[in-house]
């Protein structure tokens, strides 16, 4: 049976007479889009628009919870207290799943934004809120969590489904945690590049570090980002990447999750 | 059979630090909340509360959607695309059905806030365009609508159930329209006015005019407002008046509404 | 005595992550630049950065104020007390004049944006708050006008410097008023057909309408639009016709206004 | 030569409809208000009313610039860059400079609310962003700053006036800092308690700490919290007590800081 993985991408996070990303594009690549809820970006009418266009491309919808700060763009580690972090993002998994309504379709997975997604990758406290959140809302949702973080553990310790989420382009260090973006050659932009470490994560469970090593790491969901301007290409060659080598990329939904 | 009538009120309206009103008093009082949801007041944490509070009260829950305009309470008028207010109000819903998961509960009505429920009142395409947001999210759900509306109107046509809203504490003018309160004497601050006014509005179907007169008018819940420092002492005079003249205060879901 | 002219554009309209128009480019064509203050768009670190880069190209620097309504653009109407509107007003010109300081260079005139600016042309009252504001926080700041309004009435009545704006690349009926955004042709994209409008303006005092007749109208400045895809080539023909017809482009302090 | 001291606390941190505190009452009792900036609280209206009343009573004017959490009231920890709090705090000064305008007064000093001001305590870089702030909107701002703090330091090393602060209703520990609010004791609610630690501080340069010992810290200003219950009345026992011992009560300009 054919080895199956899931391709997702951050969307709608546009707001009001403000684009970003290239959504329009990234729906035709990917397999399951997290659409940001209102908080850090995305308004209720950009939201509307870009579920709609998911679920005509078949492509499996997710809550993109982030911070209440738009200026910051939900990139600036907030210390809310966990409760806070519960209750918000019950809130916008709820307003995401009025716009689904529209498109007659479900949300199925849960991937927190920026700052949040670090923070609960570390924190056990927001990693457990957030699942409760999950839990109390809907909890068949799909909880992607960074391989490895708190927030996979959280899933498992709650009973949910987690999705163990990779980075098609982002080098890794020794233990397993992204390079700072800020040290040079720490995002990949180079197809060729891409498709080997997706490949080599998807079929042998391994990555190469920065120093060359190799580390073992199962994903079954692989993040290509939305907002570099190389960022299509990058998604197009990775999903032909292992499609080339024989790898199904399905919606989230699809995969056999435990 | 008893008569049976609705008594709501608005809640939820702090905001962080904020707080406004007395919920833990009216949640006694009333029989539905309209709870704000975070665009012209309201945090997921103070949603998370009231709601789980009026859940264990017996109270029914309905979505106060506002405009996005917390400085100005949601009382301004703002000239938003009717599509702009159809995805804002369906995304309000939406937040608040998740608060309600947390209390078991379901939310049963909509009823429009301040400046949005003003404008709705008098413009066809606000009116349709909140109630498609009830009908796409959950066409179960309650519009409540000042009697005789264009809100009124819309619910019909859209075929949703309708409850038409009477104010207990509001003078009406000959047309039905509530008084203005830059006017002495719009607002009743009299226990004893009150009760005259919304017994004779559930009993004989009539409202006393400002200037003597008596007109039609038939409502199937009664607003008492939360935020003026009477509130409470209006608000239990107005039921137990009710009740003493033989009236059933009920949810709204228990109302018999076409 | 060669004849001047002011060119104006809105900057600085982006915010956080978000970015809007053009101004590196826009920068180098107008003589004046309206910075947005934070309201409708403009966070504090792209005013900074957009005040030294005005400031290095010698182009004049004004506030430019518009509601609080970050998800509108600014662009819809808000209901405000006038009161309100005056306040807000100062705040966000002292707000900008604490920018302008980095630069070593002050704020020297007001223009409202988009819906309180259309709003206060009509409406005697708001134009009038945004002329107190002006009067308090710096009475030698000019007040840009659309020429023959209520601001340009107020500023008259409130003894300030007032500059009359007229626009490069919109379409003007017989009454003076811009031909509204929906109708074709509304917006000139056709660089010889803004450069005769401009000329015709500056030189003759004169506007061909819509309908092909020829109405006065003097004006001070002349306003470009940023966020068109074609700005920048507009702006630059407006400003090339000017010259080659011999009139100054000047900043707005440079010009003789009464 | 009597010897001096200011009595400060935080003002105008109402927003639209929603008020806190008690600024009239405790406008009787300091000599100088820290006035909330529109970020964590304040809108332009509030800011214009109680920097008027403030005006009226004597009292001096301060910035009281926070976070842009409206929903954390500028309490919750956000990791800013320091270029973007300096901006952040230099708008809010400008911001309100204009409302002073329309007291005919000044802003004289700059008082960092919340999280911003523990944060800029600890953390040198965010102490030297406000600090070059206040330097480049207007050099004569005295900067009040947490006694022994970041901010003292970087308030020297700018050449600017400093005003040590220390707080009349808080435990203090060995080291200097106040006991956690979390911790049973740590607000001083006594007024008795007060007038001891305030008198002591003042004219002995010395604090009782928590657990009974003495440690020396010279202070030029003394914080009364305005949102607890007992505020004013605290605030009226430090001032009496003070008075009693012979101490004047004056603004902050007129302290003879160095």
């Amino acid at each position: 049976m054919a080895i199956r993985i899931n391709l997702n991408a951050d969307m709608a996070e546009g707001f009001g007479a403000y684009d970003i990303g290239n959504d329009d594009a990234m729906l035709k690549v990917v397999a399951s889009a997290n659409i940001a809820c209102g908080f850090h970006a995305g308004d209720p009418t950009i939201m509307h628009r870009v579920v709609k266009l998911a679920a005509e491309e078949g492509v499996s919808i997710g809550a993109h919870p982030g911070f209440n700060d738009l200026w910051g763009f939900g990139r600036r580690r907030i210390d809310m207290r966990p409760d806070d972090v519960e209750y918000m993002t019950a809130y916008q998994i709820g307003a995401l799943q009025a716009m689904t309504a529209y498109a007659g379709v479900k949300v199925t997975h849960v991937k927190a934004h920026g700052a949040l997604n670090n923070m609960a990758a570390e924190n056990a406290d927001y990693a457990m809120a957030i699942g409760r959140a999950i839990r109390t809302v809907d909890r068949d949702l799909i909880y992607v969590a960074l391989a490895g973080s708190e927030m996979e553990r959280a899933g498992r310790e709650l009973g949910l489904r987690v999705a163990r989420e990779g980075f098609c382009d982002r080098q890794y260090d020794e233990d397993g945690n992204l390079v700072s973006r800020k040290l040079p050659g720490a995002v990949l932009h180079d197809p060729k590049a891409v498709v080997d470490q997706v490949v080599r994560m998807v079929l042998e469970g391994e990555i190469v570090t920065r120093n060359g090593r190799r580390i073992k790491r199962q994903v079954d969901t692989l993040c290509v980002h939305g907002d570099e301007p190389s960022a299509v290409a990058v998604a197009r060659a990775a999903r032909e990447g292992l499609e080339a080598a024989g790898v199904h990329v399905v919606p989230l939904p699809d995969l056999p999750l435990s």
